[in-house]
């Protein structure tokens, strides 16, 4: 049963309440772009936009999707910066803007359980309330939602510690392709643990919405430690980073996050925060301990006397106030950027390899090398205790010459992230940008990915063209 | 193209190098068994028996039971207590005694490299020498395979802090139905966490061998904390319990172990080992912190002081000798119930619930009752921390009558489990056992589980009659 574009939204309207359907060509636009360089360019517009309050809503949308073979794509707050949101093939997007209610905290059972349109920032901010926090800490974290998390297996600098945002969904109400329904992870579990069944609740944190649309969240969450300092340590020579993070590993201690800023990354930020005070050097790392405040106090000195064997200076910032400072200063390194560079922006392409740590200098001054040879400029920093290297390319977007030399940087890069053992996306997705490079990456597991698509959503429906599952 | 059982090994010996296939009667018995109650009274033999050296082994093997829709079930040590490792329709045992080398141990990345059968206890010992380990840690780990620990998602004491085995599998060599090899978590990767893709290790992980055969490891290991504590307290009132747990939560405190003994568990220990001093009580926990030497000795009168508030006694193992005397005694509880219940035997059956941690108090006590109406002996410990409660269940195995109240006392305890918000095993996982509960515990889900088994395992030939897969 074929659907004229022009009658999606009128027919949806007549499935749903009041309200919930959006086709006035100027309320659509927004929705053809995410953060990512290629939405802007690629423009792919939906037919129409539908923004649920209810898991039933989003059923009556996915049964019409189904009966008709329109596509359908979940939309959180569209910050992602792979096309994962957008609609690469038209059809319906769902955004989960008014689905944010917390139906529940629970500080004794470590959990929460929310709906994923709920905004990280606000999720944390009402489980900071009851002494918890959601480990997982994106650099978009003020604005994106858990929904998008979840299906991207988001983290970010805390990850070294506390893990992805895999670790802590312990289970989902989930939208099948055929509008029917699930509860994974037990359908009316409270559990914190499970051997039972299949784990199906990892199979869709991750997928992008390729498998299902998630519409209700059960959490873990942790208790929030009551202190945390920072080691600043400059070094002069890339390679002594990781000797840093091997002595730290072999004294026990695995730190709640290690930043690391390239010499570009510190220049970008001084010049923005001249009074941040951070050392110079080839890189900087930010060593961050987290516990009680005994026990922060107690060994914050230890980690520095380590941190000092390789590192030419090393600081201290152990007042709540300044490392806040310092990690209020680490996101705003984009900004940051666009005053290195006046006139140019920072575009996002290629900007997520995970390497091995010991691999890190390594593509870092390989990354530098391709970067000069396309004439592209380029910033390093990164997660460095899981291998996260960031890359921020700036370009003048309006130069189709510069625009082609990042292209090829971005396409360069990725493949780098391949050949030193890593993978092209730390913790930003695959969405549509990175399609291309997962049968590189994955080799005949690819085609495992592709079966599990295909028996979950025969008709090609939910979030097509994204994670090359298409075959 | 059917096969006869008698002719299963010869044509398996005819495929394999020499002295992989075992099919003397009384060299296949002992894998009609592992620690389950159920397979003690199921017995059901292999037809053959193969003790791989390679994954191609593996392979050839996995073909010959594709073209012939022979069953084929990997073993690691047969600790297991559902029966998950027994071949519940015949067929071929595969035995991963032989595959145990350890590829790789990289400090650096924080990864080792290792195949299925690997002991757990060994791979720590060898792991300890870098100054990491591998942080889930079963009750059976001094013969338990790493292996096996995957397939059923393993965790123990520590999994409070340190979650399951899952959080720590960073890829797998996986052999599929039709003896195919694909690599998941990236062909080549060494990256400690991804986005790209589908993440297809999670969904591994946990099915038992059902969906395909592991036959090499990419593990993430941690650095081995320096030091640790643990601080003992005795309650007179169950709910008390988690209130201690919920002060440390308020406090930020995740605290790496939160053991529980309710009485009758404080009752076998001391009886077994009177100069373990442990104080009485209606229940005692023990919690344990890890850290640097430094941050242990400055926090663990912080925590003695808040678990203080809600117990009667607290006392405190400051020294390792102490802590590992503890742990020791924790980990002879078996033994020590036999002490208690002279003439009876420990069944694993209805041994593994975990529910929400608000729960475990009304848990236990309503556990108490069934075994008083059902009339047979059980003891309660488990980890408190993540919800996760053992049922010691003690019976004659000769008095049928009492072996029908233990079913009886399995049964009601499988259905508490579910009834109370919780899961019907929390870390041993379902094998034949528990499969029988998976549609009350999934609803829905289910359907999907089976749909993944479909389609991966489309003739049904690995582990067949597990986890209610084959609808």
């Amino acid at each position: 049963m074929a659907v004229t574009t022009a009658s999606v939204a009128s027919r949806l309207r007549a499935l749903l309440p009041e309200g919930r359907v959006l086709d006035e060509p100027t309320s659509l636009v927004p929705y053809a772009y995410d953060a990512s360089f290629w939405s802007l360019r690629a423009r792919r517009m939906p037919d129409a936009v539908v923004v649920p309050e209810s898991a039933d809503d989003v059923v009556r949308v996915v049964r019409f999707a189904a009966e008709t073979g329109t596509p359908v794509v979940a939309r959180g707050a569209g910050t992602g910066q792979t096309g994962g949101a957008v609609p690469a093939r038209g059809g319906i997007v769902i955004s989960f803007a008014r689905m944010r209610r917390v139906h529940e905290i629970d500080r004794t059972n470590l959990q929460c359980v929310a709906e994923p349109g709920i905004v990280y920032a606000d999720l944390n901010a009402t489980l900071g309330g009851h002494g918890l926090f959601f480990p997982p800490d994106p650099g978009s974290g003020r604005a994106c939602t858990i929904g998008g998390m979840v299906a991207n297996n988001a983290s970010g600098p805390h990850a070294v510690k506390w893990g992805t945002t895999s670790a802590y969904v312990l289970g989902a109400e989930v939208v099948l392709a055929d509008g029917s329904v699930i509860v994974s992870g037990g359908a009316r579990s409270k559990a914190l643990k499970s051997s039972s069944g299949i784990d199906l609740t990892k199979l869709f944190v991750g997928s992008e919405g390729t498998l299902g649309i998630l519409t209700r969240l059960r959490l873990r969450v942790q208790p929030r430690p009551a202190a945390r300092a920072v080691v600043l340590a400059a070094y002069d020579d890339l390679d002594h980073t990781v000797g840093t993070l091997d002595d730290l590993f072999a004294a026990g201690i695995l730190p709640a996050t290690a930043e690391l800023l390239d010499r570009t990354a510190v220049e970008a930020l001084m010049k923005w925060k001249p009074d941040l005070g951070l050392p110079s050097g080839e890189a900087v790392l930010l060593v961050e301990i987290e516990g009680t405040r005994t026990s922060v106090s107690a060994s914050v000195r230890e980690v520095e006397g380590i941190v000092g064997r390789r590192a030419t200076v090393t600081q201290l910032a152990e007042e709540e106030a300044a490392v806040q400072r310092l990690w209020a200063a680490r996101g705003g390194l984009a900004a940051a950027t666009a005053l290195v560079f006046p006139g140019k922006h920072r575009i996002f392409a290629g900007e997520d390899l995970a390497v091995p740590i010991s691999e890190i200098p390594r593509t870092i001054r390989r990354a530098r090398e391709i970067g000069r040879e396309t004439g592209v400029s380029v910033i390093f920093y990164g997660h460095f205790g899981d291998g996260n290297v960031h890359s921020g390319i700036v370009i003048d977007p309006e130069d189709p010459d510069e625009v082609r030399r990042a292209d090829e940087l971005a396409d360069r890069l990725h493949r780098l992230a391949i050949e030193v053992g890593g993978t092209v996306t730390g913790e930003h997705g695959t969405g549509a940008v990175r399609a291309q490079y997962m049968r590189a990456e994955h080799g005949p597991a690819l085609d495992v990915m592709r079966r599990m698509k295909k028996v979950l959503d025969p008709q090609g429906i939910l979030n097509p063209g994204k994670l090359d599952l298409e075959g």
